[in-house]
């Protein structure tokens, strides 16, 4: 194969996609590069070769160069990452999350080089309208996450609750990425709905409106559902802390005659 | 008073200080500045004018201008903030954890639009040395936690949730930065003690070591503590969801004759 050859292919590639068509193409090449490498190890040249085209031809779609390519790379990929959260509203919350959690760590695990260099910062594509798309992610998935939780009017405990969350998922993902022998994604997955479950409930001791809204997604949880499997495997602990405890209440009156 | 008077105390007060005291000053000067405007408001000026100095003299000591004078501010902080972590190994960790975050708070406010800017990143002073700076006092804010963890070779479980939970109070103190009306620090600090105390037990529910941990954490704690008073005010919520938890164990055997 020559470099003619690639050439001749990459003229004939460049005739037959329209204007979207090739934009979308290059973002596309773009991302798939960004993804497991830092933005500094991918140059323009590196794009333009995975598509198939000439420099030039990139500098025609994108005059700012790699900034301006980046930026429209990382705009799709906060586009596929908002998807990850859309789950239906039905259903044990814990159900719920385990699906969205699912699905954002099979992404950063498609993303990872780009993922870690975007979010540790000091990248030299990193600017502000950058971090603006990534905390437009961030409080995207808060909306989300505050809409199964079917509160209209959340106030600050409830919403610092669950940007909190997300702030601990990202740092948890980034984290594993960085371990020398990184851990399964289910472990990390159930792990962040038990850690959910906790806050939810912490936050709940002292919040009304947190409150209201734990007892109505605890009784949606069922016995064979993660939250039971928290709750089941943390007992022991809190029997050993019954110095922190008060005497247990009484049953609730049953409704049955 | 007038320019001619202001450059002429300057004059003299360069004449007094040493290269040392000069660096330190000028450090100190610019983290003043730099704590509370993005460091895209400050310019080598202002900090010239608030140390009452000249320009050429910021240069002589921080040729690479700016960035230069920013990363040694950086630095200066960082060291700051790691004092904040600094707390005696003894009594609850709930009443430690508190105190430590007291003093985080206090620096946070103290350092509110260049601790924002810092770490919202895309920043035009952001390079990967800051952020190896920023990245460093989390490293060393967990070091100090699992060292009162008292635990000598913690597992990946229990690093990977002290570090998030290091990731979640860093993101807490940004969002109340950013709220309409700031809520009290100690509103916040309790929250975030309730959530350590949250994460531990969930974590502990899965991870023997993690177990180990939280049992010698919650033997400390005190039934007028912080521990205790989430335990009652969680125990409501707890009863009313009596379908998630199997039937309490019977209390432990007295130890008594």
């Amino acid at each position: 194969m020559t470099v003619t050859g690639a050439g001749a292919r990459a003229e004939r590639a460049y005739r037959r996609l329209g204007v979207a068509e090739r934009r979308a193409q290059l973002i596309s090449t773009a991302l798939g590069l960004f993804a497991h490498r830092a933005p500094e190890d991918v140059s323009l040249d590196d794009v333009a070769a995975a598509a198939g085209v000439s420099r030039p031809l990139v500098y025609r779609y994108f005059p700012g160069g790699k900034p301006q390519l980046y930026e429209a790379a990382l705009r799709s990929a906060a586009d596929d990452l908002l998807l990850c959260f859309a789950e239906p509203e039905t259903g044990p919350l814990t159900v719920r999350l385990a699906a969205a959690l699912d699905r954002y760590l099979a992404f950063v695990d498609g993303h990872d080089a780009g993922f870690t260099a975007l979010l540790q910062g000091g990248s030299v594509v990193e600017t502000s309208r950058t971090c603006a798309i990534v905390d437009g992610v961030r409080r995207a998935a808060a909306a989300q996450i505050l809409r199964h939780l079917a509160v209209p009017d959340p106030g600050p405990r409830l919403r610092m609750m669950v940007r909190t969350w997300i702030a601990a998922v990202e740092a948890a993902s980034l984290i594993r990425l960085d371990e020398p022998e990184r851990p399964p994604r289910e472990e990390l997955r159930d792990w962040l709905v038990d850690h959910f479950v906790a806050l939810l409930t912490a936050t709940a001791a002292g919040d009304p409106q947190t409150g209201r809204v734990a007892r109505a997604a605890l009784a949606l949880e069922r016995p064979d559902g993660r939250a039971a499997a928290l709750a089941r495997r943390a007992a022991p602990l809190l029997a050993d802390a019954q110095h922190l405890f008060p005497p247990p209440p009484p049953p609730r009156p049953s409704t049955a005659p």
